[in-house]
């Protein structure tokens, strides 16, 4: 593998994602071959707001590779999360272990992290912006119960304007060829404008709907997400709407006979218990791929060389105007941007800066 | 072994604990044979309420046995615990983990949780209901230091109306042959009625007293535990009494010279620090046993393969009217439920189920 | 080595830290050899305070040992920590354990915990007493990077009325030859009077001066630390000091080329960022340190064979006036008194008994 961070999904090439899958399938069919593959290496979880979910994936993981894990589950129960700057802990914390797994409210965190590491960091979720490890456990789900992620039709359905798990899917998507989508979702909620752009670049097909049973039969996998009630101005509307983005059973009668029904889990009650027992629920495999596939990240990162990063430039202000930026708390952070088609970025939560900003 | 989950210590055969016993012997005296019984292992500890001496002994245990464990000690740092139904959870750890260990202030939740696991269920305390491995503390304490369970006189001290700790050891003492009970306890607290009938029904040897002294000369095991002042409707009540169930060194005299003298701890101050040093005094010991009995267990269930128990039935509504019942949060559970003699019971918390409910 | 328990850096001879130096080389020079040494082996954090820097490093320490680690991170989340008497949380936890690492607010925890513990306890910090393993890790520091402690001037720059960490530091370096101490501070936070008196009895060589830039550029060391604006009576005093005793890189100009620049973290202001970068800046190796000091403390301490202490009288009552002093609260303690010098102290925090007292 040719990377160092992982901080975002796209900062691998197809062929890094490849190695990857290839070595988790590996670890799947063999496991006790990974049995020591990180013997006597130590994670760290940073998990700045509670994640048990992550945290545990990501624990077991490493305890499975037969390496071990320290860290904070909550920001609460830690001295040192409160107040300390970003890039003290990072040092603090990298001079203990051999990779950081990081979760954080900030927006950028990871990559902010990365700055100043001597081990690798692995972005374990950074505010509304990536969590390219929940997007691996996605394809890892799909290649290893259909063959491949080319050549299919998925269906996303949910809230498609907040959900941030949908956009990753989607730019990951980018890297494989002939995907139809289907994108099921309240017009409230409907897909952020960026990304409508984002699919007509790549020349991604794809057709927006409102109602879940028409196009339920086209569908090789359904990626179900969960519609939030605060999401909706008028609350009548989130009750109206809300049965018509529920797949149960019955709904499922008309689903292909391979039909993957996925779901990033936690679940509220936008699947059906009784969807459970169907062989085409996928979601309880899916955090079990999730596990796996975080084994093959770590069995790579966590047995990197420690180096000290060049130093870079202090910083004197935040770099863009996104309220939720890393760099509007932790100042000293370099102002680095970096340039998405023609728009000027912030090069840690990837939101567009304005030239009048400048 | 033939057990899958320990919910209850009733599940075991006395073949079964037997096996459990003879490994728990092997282990304390070549400990070395087990420094590796479960490597590549992984326990999940889900602690749904703080129990630090459980989970500490739990986790203990698994290190010992060079397996792992993850998990949470407390609902508050976990975001999984708040809102997500148990089957979900359970469904996700289970995907993760080789063995999950439970403690729940919720009356059959370890129950709940062994219909949807892929791994087997370890009950680490389920409300006022079950505490399996705090029975087997105790029996293995008395066989390793007495030769064996069969013919003891065995005092049972304090409150024995709500000790959870003493319903479970006299149920378990049924296995056991010739053993009588010294019931010692304020009328108040006595043992309540069901157990009476219990003990009846097995044939076991009992006499209720209110005074610990005269008959401290005829006991091989005297069991403390803790009397709470909120247990008595009238303080006065409490204050008068709480001397007689104090255990102290002077009581100690008239004791037999090889008497062991246990609790489960945490003590308050029944027994007073003095009787520490005394040769009898056996409750540390029978913490550092608990730990070894663990041991025994994790080393046969967290080696068992995965497979995904059969579906059940989705359920509709509570199974009875216990309010601390599991079934009365996770209405999804299906309606289960035992005879008990002739009594129809919830499967869950035990509880015994009136016709008019039906 | 020859020490069974580490709760004050005194405990040790100069020969002792010498051997735990020269392991700690050995384990930073072949960490391999070290990958396995506890193999087997279980620690207990019991961090009655947290200190997420002290708590990791010892984990990682235990951990890169081949150890595991179990324990809890903030009394909050444990139950035991919660109205449980320190000897029986003690005696529970040398149950499960191979070594106790403890943190308290308390004056004296360790040495209490020590005289119940039937396995080594390390004092990882008691209140404003004592935190041996970070004094530890300053030696480690400076003599790996110099080549020797003795023969140094070393300046000690901040709060040092009421910094610990400087209080031990000086105590340490009485085992040294020759050392000569640039004492850095405004006057309201100036040393304490009995440490003025230890270094004149040891014929410690040094002077008390309030400005860094006339005395930097004698110094081969430079410990820095935290001023807390609320040491200060009068906030404007604050105010108009706090430059004054703000590293930066510009002061750093006229130091030596090999100056080591040291702090036990975390920093907040007292060193600004841009003196990170500089060679001489030794505060982020120096928590590496620490961690390669306590793995040479852990490998003998863990692997040392279990024993119950002797019985220890039953006290009645604090042993001294300090309201911080642990045994305010645990009356049971045995009242151990130790002379220095020509006073009577208290064994467990060192603080003087006056006659009238007794």
């Amino acid at each position: 593998m040719s990377i160092r961070n992982l901080v975002d999904f796209g900062d691998m090439s197809r062929a890094d994602w490849e190695a990857i899958y290839s070595r988790c399938c590996d670890i799947m069919d063999h496991p006790s071959d990974y049995i020591d593959a990180c013997k006597g290496k130590v994670a760290c979880n940073l998990f700045y707001e509670p994640s048990t979910r992550t945290n545990f994936s990501f624990q077991a993981a490493m305890l499975r590779l037969g390496g071990t894990v320290f860290g904070f589950a909550d920001p609460s129960s830690s001295s040192t999360a409160k107040g300390e700057k970003l890039k003290d802990t990072v040092k603090m914390v990298s001079s203990y272990a051999d990779v950081i797994v990081m979760r954080s409210a900030r927006e950028g965190a990871a990559k902010a992290a990365s700055l100043y590491s001597d081990v690798p960091v692995i972005n374990a979720g950074d505010g509304g912006h990536m969590h390219p490890t929940q997007t691996m456990a996605d394809l890892t789900t799909i290649t290893r119960l259909r063959g491949s992620v080319d050549d299919l039709s998925i269906g996303l359905c949910g809230d498609l304007k907040y959900g941030r798990t949908v956009h990753s899917l989607v730019k990951a998507l980018a890297k494989f060829r002939k995907i139809k989508f289907y994108l099921i979702s309240p017009r409230e909620l409907s897909i952020p404008e960026y990304l409508r752009a984002f699919m007509r670049e790549h020349g991604m097909w794809n057709v927006e709907v409102t109602g879940l049973e028409s196009v339920i039969p086209q569908l090789d996998a359904l990626y179900m997400t969960r519609i939030q009630r605060e999401r909706f101005a008028d609350p009548r509307e989130y009750e109206r709407n809300k049965g018509v983005y529920i797949l149960t059973r019955r709904k499922l009668d008309r689903a292909k006979k391979n039909l993957l029904v996925m779901h990033p889990l936690p679940r509220v009650d936008e699947i059906a218990m009784d969807v459970d027992d169907d062989p085409r629920a996928a979601y309880f495999q899916q955090a079990r791929f999730g596990m796996f596939v975080r084994m093959a990240l770590l069995s790579d990162l966590a047995n990197q060389a420690r180096f000290s990063p060049p130093p870079v430039e202090i910083g004197r202000g935040p770099v863009c105007r996104n309220p939720n930026c890393i760099t509007r708390e932790d100042l000293y952070l370099p102002p680095l941007t970096k340039m998405q088609g023609d728009t000027k970025c912030c090069a840690y939560c990837d939101k567009a800066i304005f030239s009048d900003e400048n």
